[in-house]
């Protein structure tokens, strides 16, 4: 990554590492962080000396603005070794764009690409050792933004941290999954931040999705909040159908999150030679395509699980569950992203970048 | 308050007191701290003892669901000091059932009554000499509930913390307000919790106000999402419209908070014999009665102005003045509500509660 800008970044190394006390074979998904964490400051209308310090806690004033006017925006990405122990980013560009695309959206500072990427590289070259070997793990990359300044008044904070942590990942299996589709509930609304990678995206999705749960769901796909008739995404996935051999994704809207495993997707399949239509979706054609078993495969995609195969979803009380098949474009597709996240397969398309 | 339920709340005195330091003459709303806050953490499924301690920095994890997924609800009071050294609270049930139905929509859970009441009544009193008497001058009071569990997965946190701060405030004066009539962004969806006092409602409405404040506007009167025809809410206040001798003020909806203000003034007004109309407004209804000077006045409610007039308003680029009345409703219905705050006139509401 980006060699010849050279950010000083000032380095306070842990004394000693925890990685001892971490059981590489039961990790639970996001909840154990590597010994290091980048963290910089942004105050006086400039971003401050970025630091890599030991994973430690953050001292915050209560009226921190976070806390009450919810400037937070996130990415998520992830680190691979492969056989010869080098580690590898997968299209880090594009988290690097979206994290300042969302920030601008919640009126927040746009963090310095050179920061960004040399705190990146510097912290992984520090952490390497968290990151395992094998088909499946991965260091799972937590960059966010918050709003530090004090004070209960609504408006934009002056203050904020951009903050790396770190945390060690297995291959990520979400359980069988089968979604809702949403008739009630909404994600995001027309003009609003849907599109960003904001705190205040997720809160509003667990209550929805807990009802959607005792239904027997594990997941709800939103549909748009005005007439609840088209698809959306996921919450925390893209999500696309494959109606006969075709494969169908909604296009990306101020309400909908452009992925980045997303269109990683959608240009992996065009080039196996899967005809991919970007459109509308409406909730009538894919329970008409499941009534005619013409849906063969709905899956999400995202960083954690690359793509999620959907066994079944339910609207309006009605429940249909999808056939299962051995050649899913799903798990073709899937290998196809994998071989080049782990360097088994040559990427035409440059989107690995090494860590140096 | 609730005298007969008297909860153990663990009390630790700040050693002294900041008071001195403060130019009680000169405050920014929100920005300095009484000596004390309350607060009560929730884990394994259940809100811990309840403590005051000193106004101290919390200890976060940056791991902390809070910052990554948004969980965070809060409402807004104030405490008034009349001529006789009493303190009194304006509708505070109101503002507890409130921040339970905000934590309730964000999957987060709901706060016992008792500790809310006992928690606010004894720091209070520990912090009574903070509260100044005299019109305009109050005690905000801010409840916060945030998401502390560590992990970044995107769940429910299964750990909170319910806090109280308080911060010393001189009368709010906004300076003249002038609002954009919003026609591209949107604050909320149906279906969504635009309702709720959740942080998540606020971050997304900085940047719109910003393009709006360069055009000259203050604020933004949000419309609804899906057409942009109906008028909502200010996004910090509910709003109100006089055509002739009639008040209109649109509806709650999920989109739409349930203001406590809002409400407060919806009865004074029918008390003072003014027709009060609340439906669905049309932007161009307002236009149109702005052409035809019938509209007479615009304003906005809520904790910390009480009514907050508008002076004008702009929409797709067109401006309007509002006329500058003698016996406008906003003051006739805010120097109620202030007399009801201050105790100075009878309350036949039973809306003012006094701190004991």
């Amino acid at each position: 990554m980006e060699k010849d800008t050279v950010v000083n970044i000032k380095i306070e190394k842990a004394e000693t590492s925890k990685i001892n006390e971490v059981d590489f074979s039961n990790l639970s998904f996001g909840s154990v962080f590597t010994d290091h964490m980048f963290i910089c400051d942004f105050k006086n209308g400039s971003w401050q000396e970025p630091t890599i310090i030991p994973y430690q806690k953050l001292s915050m004033d209560p009226s921190a603005k976070v806390f009450h006017y919810g400037q937070a925006v996130f990415e998520g990405m992830k680190a691979y070794k492969d056989d010869q122990d080098e580690v590898w980013l997968f299209r880090p560009d594009e988290n690097f764009h979206r994290i300042n695309k969302s920030s601008a959206r919640l009126a927040m500072p746009e963090f310095p690409e050179e920061y960004f990427f040399d705190g990146l590289n510097q912290l992984l070259k520090l952490d390497k050792q968290w990151i395992k070997k094998g088909f499946g793990n991965s260091l799972y990359i937590r960059p966010f933004v918050i709003a530090t300044e004090t004070g209960v008044s609504a408006s934009p904070s002056t203050e904020y941290k951009f903050i790396i942590i770190c945390s060690p990942a297995q291959a990520y299996y979400a359980g069988e999954v089968r979604v809702k589709i949403a008739d009630h509930y909404s994600r995001s609304a027309s003009g609003g931040f849907g599109f960003a990678k904001a705190a205040g995206n997720y809160a509003g999705q667990f209550y929805p999705t807990s009802l959607a749960n005792k239904e027997g769901f594990q997941q709800v796909i939103w549909t748009d909040s005005n007439t609840h008739e088209y698809l959306e995404e996921a919450g925390t996935m893209n999500v696309f159908f494959r109606i006969g051999d075709k494969l169908i994704t909604c296009p990306t809207s101020d309400r909908i999150l452009d992925g980045v495993t997303r269109k990683s997707v959608i240009q992996v399949a065009k080039d196996l030679g899967i005809q991919v239509d970007i459109r509308p979706i409406k909730v009538v054609e894919i329970i008409e395509a499941a009534k005619n078993n013409q849906l063969k495969e709905i899956f999400g995609s995202g960083t954690a699980a690359v793509i999620n195969p959907i066994l079944g979803f339910g609207y309006k009380g009605d429940k249909w569950e999808l056939p299962k098949l051995e050649d899913s474009y799903a798990s073709t597709i899937k290998n196809t992203i994998l071989g080049i996240q782990y360097n088994t397969i040559e990427d035409k398309y440059g989107w690995r970048v090494k860590v140096d």
